[in-house]
């Protein structure tokens, strides 16, 4: 039914695993091939690389103060399989990793946090990638169902060394993404506040049935827009009152202003849902107003010429015996009646003011 | 007034036991009689058992970590009830059972745990099946309106030792089972996705009238669907939340996810609500459209005629005085105000944009 | 305004005593005289009697573990004072049993639970009565609005001595009467349903204008019997949580079964008003649709023949010089292109799917 | 926008004080001069003055148990600031006394306790008085906008010594004062009751046009009721449940039936406001059966006819060469033809069941 | 999307810094000048002062009790980031005073208080601009977006030394501020309110197509109104019950009172949009009723003179054979039977009350 089912129907079809023990990872075979990228830094430097062997991460976390692992693509489950058991990753969130969509949310396992947030992109239609995000002490370990993000903002931030990203801890990166991500969505909304008064100028203009189906898939995609910032907002909510040590109360404060902007996000949503919803009652009373227009027109015309085209109907008919026939002035009066008549009804719809 | 009514009316229309005692256990006559299956197991193997006499159950329950009790069939009312003595099993509780169909719920009597869930399958119209759950210290027992259901994926598990099943306790068999029947909902869900789309499709190719009744039919087994599904979440959320020893800290976890998913099937099913909603809008505004389009040309090509026909009329009349009649240009110079008439009428039209 | 009021209008206009202090008795003049009747019952027997002097109930109080006190009809405010102090029942609440509507509710009065229910019923239109309920240390007290209730199964179930309500106290006997109550919604209910289903039917096959009476019928009926559901809910769920010795705990799980049942009512009554909203709209586009139906045979014979009766009415003027009048092959031509015109016609209302 | 903004246009449109400092006191220029009338009372008597000077209230609050000083009017500035020194109200208070209407509300500063409430009657349109309330101590003092209110009630009881008014202290006037007002919103609630049902009546019958501007009309006066109704529930709520001395245990009773007032208030107020949307959706309804009746008419006439015209039409061509006119049953013969098209089309239209 | 974006697009579309480290002021290039305003007040004096460097504001906090910074204008960040140093303002807040527009909201930052809130005014369409505000010890700092502000009161206030203003604290400015800026919703409501009539009158005159937009417009911005005083009250209301030292509890008194208007701005706002929305509705509803009296005209006429003018057509035929022709009487009888037909209509007709 959504937007992008169109186009990958086979993805957005698989339920949660029918049949298998919670807690097994089977990989989509359709899914990509995972590549996992290391940035680890400190206050002082920063080293980016490719790695292979989930191993080979370790070494990393013991001597940086803050290891990102990110992984692109959510296939070949063995390399995410052994990626979970170096950082003690529970089954049940690793499957939530890898059966995309998940609903947005904050998790508690351990002394791992597990969090799901959607990155949110405009292809013509909307379309939506799941990112997981595992705190588990100084690492952040991310998984994208393919190359290519929007989080390049924050990788420039930690080469660079801006802000206080470099020396702040894994909490900080946490709510960086996250932040990153959700600043993301303001173009996509932006994109459909365009949308909106492009279709309003169209129903104005009194477009024809096609400006329908365009609201109705606007109307979709705001929905499922919708149903991806309402449990991001309560994601990031959980995570901002979450009691435990992995966040530190200074983050905290950060979230809180990430809360905000997705409450931004949520509210010029359901104004636009609204806005939608309205263009649809406009369309129609539009339509009405001009069928109407269309039948005084049509009742204007028949209503004057039909009694006139009668009387002339009736001085047609060939009796033998019709004297007005034969009247010296019976055309001329003849066509006065009929005039009369014409002039009288003009002046009645005009009094009506239909013409 | 449900899809299903129509077929087995007597069922639905079963009130709560008018006018006897609570926890008065009477069989519905219709309902097939009882058929009792045993699966007994501990972490090294299994046993299963079709059962005549529910006494016969007790070695088994000293013998096994854990028995699950399955009862295919609520009819006969003794069996049901000597296997309620034998578990100990309160009488409001076994009418409830017996009394389908309940909403979703948990409820604790004494020292069990009692779960009414509903299993959904489409047979053309959703068709639902009351699974009754008692958690009884170390025994399951479930109870099925009919043969036949969704729970085959535990099963296997079980018998063939896959995941933790084998090696956890009853409250991981009860999690196990309420998992399975919701992620049971998912194909269902997906197919009423593919029937909205198939019914836009339809109400965009402009169909007829029966169309109406099968978005009103796709309200109407949402609407239904939507109350299994919400008390289904109210019931697993009571579960997770519920102050009992009978559930152990690990399965809730897992009771978390199981929460999760009835989560995502609500959002879904909300979703796909307001999509039916909009369907039906949707077809009224291109009736109006269309029926704006059929308006335009009888009015064009009323407009048009009209006048025309009446010059016609008038030139018809039998007049015996009518000079034009008798003119030598009198015949073109009228055809030529007549085309003269429809080219303007034509131009006007166009400039209307109805042509 | 609603269904009732236009059979006994004096009644539902009542409003709460307006000027007279808060507590005072005043019979409605056209309520029927009280008929007091008691069931004294314990484990072992029970007794049933009519009385005229509420005095008389006191032996009855002092001998028997539980004595049920039912009043019909609620006129001559003397003897129901009367009885008001023989128990000791609050004045505001002698005001509510005597003023009805009241909503349901339950209210503690010092050791005196007060709750009030409504009985209903379908006798073509939707008919509530009030049932008022006293339930004062070992005794019952209940006010009725005129003779013949629902309440028979309790009645008989105490005589025969089934279940355990002989053996149980005032506060099982305050269930019962309320469980009772509730069960009997849905017979009520049921015959919503059908209705719905008729309804259904009647819009289906584009029935007139009349359907829609009926449906805003059901839908105020609906309406009426949800503002009769919900605080019902509300007043057992305060019963069953309210802080009170004169509540069991045991009769306490008996409320929680009772609740679930306005549950159950309430979730069906929701979608039947849903169900009945719909309707209505379906009836508009089934008008829509079949309006547009007219209107495309209207458009397709007037735009065929206006055009012909033109052409004929061209060849029917009557001027002299008109050559194709007097051309050999004139007359055939014309039909020639009329037949041509026709069939042009018939081809572009084909394609559109109009014919 | 309001029904009674017509009326008194400057009154409403009163915004706060624009720039003055909180608490300035600035009468409105066109309310009428206060006056001031005293009803003190105890046990035993009663007693009754009109005031000029506030400051000789002093005495009778130090000689009686209870004093109601009762303003009607808010002209003059000074009288009224007068008063709020004598009992030391607050200016916040005294600002909301002066700048109606406020929201219904109950506040404490200090000692005192502040309520605004809603007097309500129709008189052709809805009408609305502020009452505004201080308990203070001993004395009750109310302010109302002009002469003449529905509290005679209340002055007729403590006149006449009934019910228990009397020997109650200032918290049961404050009850009883609210309890008056509150129920006399059943009387105007009955007379919207009676107007849906005359707009349904009318609505049925086919009204025209104007009709939808009294529907209109009714749910913006219920809309207007709805947002007194609210706000004023919420005060006695929070009156009900202010941890304050001021009010006693026992008055606390008193209000929980004023609170049930005004809940069932609100109840039949919904109703009535969904009533009378459906109306306006019932006369859409009805409008779109009766055009759909309209164009068979037309239809049927128009089908049926206009290929008779245009037969007679060919006939009445004058071509030299028409056969058909000379064959000696030409003309009866195009009569039953014309005969046959005619039954023809009765007939098809009377299996559409549209003659 | 929204009324004022068309105006000024490039504000409204600036996402939060996309990219940037969380804190970085980038101020908008198109973003006025900061003008810095100083008033400095205590119980005795006041004293104005433009400022250019924002270090000279140090001696004025030593000085006087209270200090009101006032900023005009966003652009030249370096300004305003030296204002935020001599302050000790937080980046996060400092960047939603430069990201406009923010929701209204209170935050706690160290010891400072951060409250954002909406500026309205009505310039054709709705105009918003946005007030930060911090409350710092003895200072209170607002930043606006442009010169010109409806603060003026609150000026003269501290000028002239009317009503405690100057004896109160920054906590009491802060209010003061905040309550003049609510206060100046009132008139824009009210605006509106007259615009909802002015539209009522248009749609009862039944007004074309235009009216349509003019309803949509005014609904579009009473939703953006809506948008502004939701937050701004659960701002207000968090600002009452923040615990802080900051706010003393005599301020939170008159907090109350500000909290309450924004409760009265929001009731009627929610109104307005209710009104709003049935008025397109009843836009809907004139015209149908316009369409129906159109239709019944066209009908009435087509209906009586298409059978007279198919009679006259028959009698217009060029048949040898018609004997009607010849009869002495031919002539007035069929003109006597279409009279007949004409007058039967007629009657038809009005009995159905269509003429």
């Amino acid at each position: 039914m959504e937007a992008h089912m169109r186009k990958r129907p086979q993805r957005k079809r698989r339920s949660p695993r029918l049949g298998a023990p919670p807690g097994t990872l089977v990989a989509d075979p359709q899914a990509r091939p995972p590549r996992v990228h290391i940035i680890a830094y400190g206050p002082e430097s920063c080293h980016e690389e490719d790695i292979e062997d989930p191993q080979a991460i370790r070494p990393f976390i013991e001597q940086w103060p803050v290891v990102w692992v990110n992984v692109d693509g959510l296939g070949g489950g063995e390399v995410l399989s052994r990626l979970g058991e170096v950082f003690g990753l529970h089954g049940l969130a690793m499957e939530d990793v890898m059966n995309v969509p998940q609903r947005a949310k904050v998790e508690q396992y351990g002394d791992t946090l597990f969090a799901v947030a959607h990155m949110l992109s405009l292809d013509g239609e909307l379309q939506t990638e799941q990112l997981s995000l595992f705190l588990a002490g100084k690492a952040v370990i991310t998984f994208q169902e393919r190359p290519g993000d929007c989080l390049d903002p924050v990788r420039n931030r930690i080469r660079q060394g801006l802000g206080r990203i470099r020396s702040a801890g894994a909490d900080y990166l946490t709510y960086a993404l996250l932040d990153t991500l959700i600043d993301h969505y303001f173009p996509v909304l932006e994109e459909y506040g365009e949308r909106l008064e492009a279709l309003e100028d169209q129903v104005v203009r009194q477009a024809g049935v096609e400006v329908v189906s365009q609201i109705r898939q606007s109307k979709r995609e705001l929905l499922m827009f919708r149903r991806i910032a309402w449990p991001q907002r309560d994601a990031i909510n959980s995570l901002l009152h979450e009691e435990t040590p992995l966040i530190t109360p200074e983050t905290r404060t950060y979230l809180r202003d990430c809360y905000d902007h997705v409450t931004r996000v949520i509210d010029v949503l359901e104004t636009y849902r609204e806005l939608a919803s309205d263009l649809m009652a406009m369309h129609l009373s539009i339509i009405s107003n001009q069928m109407n227009a269309v039948m005084k027109i049509l009742t204007v015309m028949a209503t004057i010429f039909i009694p006139l085209t009668f009387i002339a109907g009736v001085y047609g008919m060939n009796f033998e015996r019709m004297p007005e026939l034969k009247w010296r002035w019976g055309y001329p009066a003849i066509m006065f009646l009929m005039a009369a008549i014409f002039v009288g009804m003009i002046v009645y719809f005009r009094r009506k003011k239909w013409v």
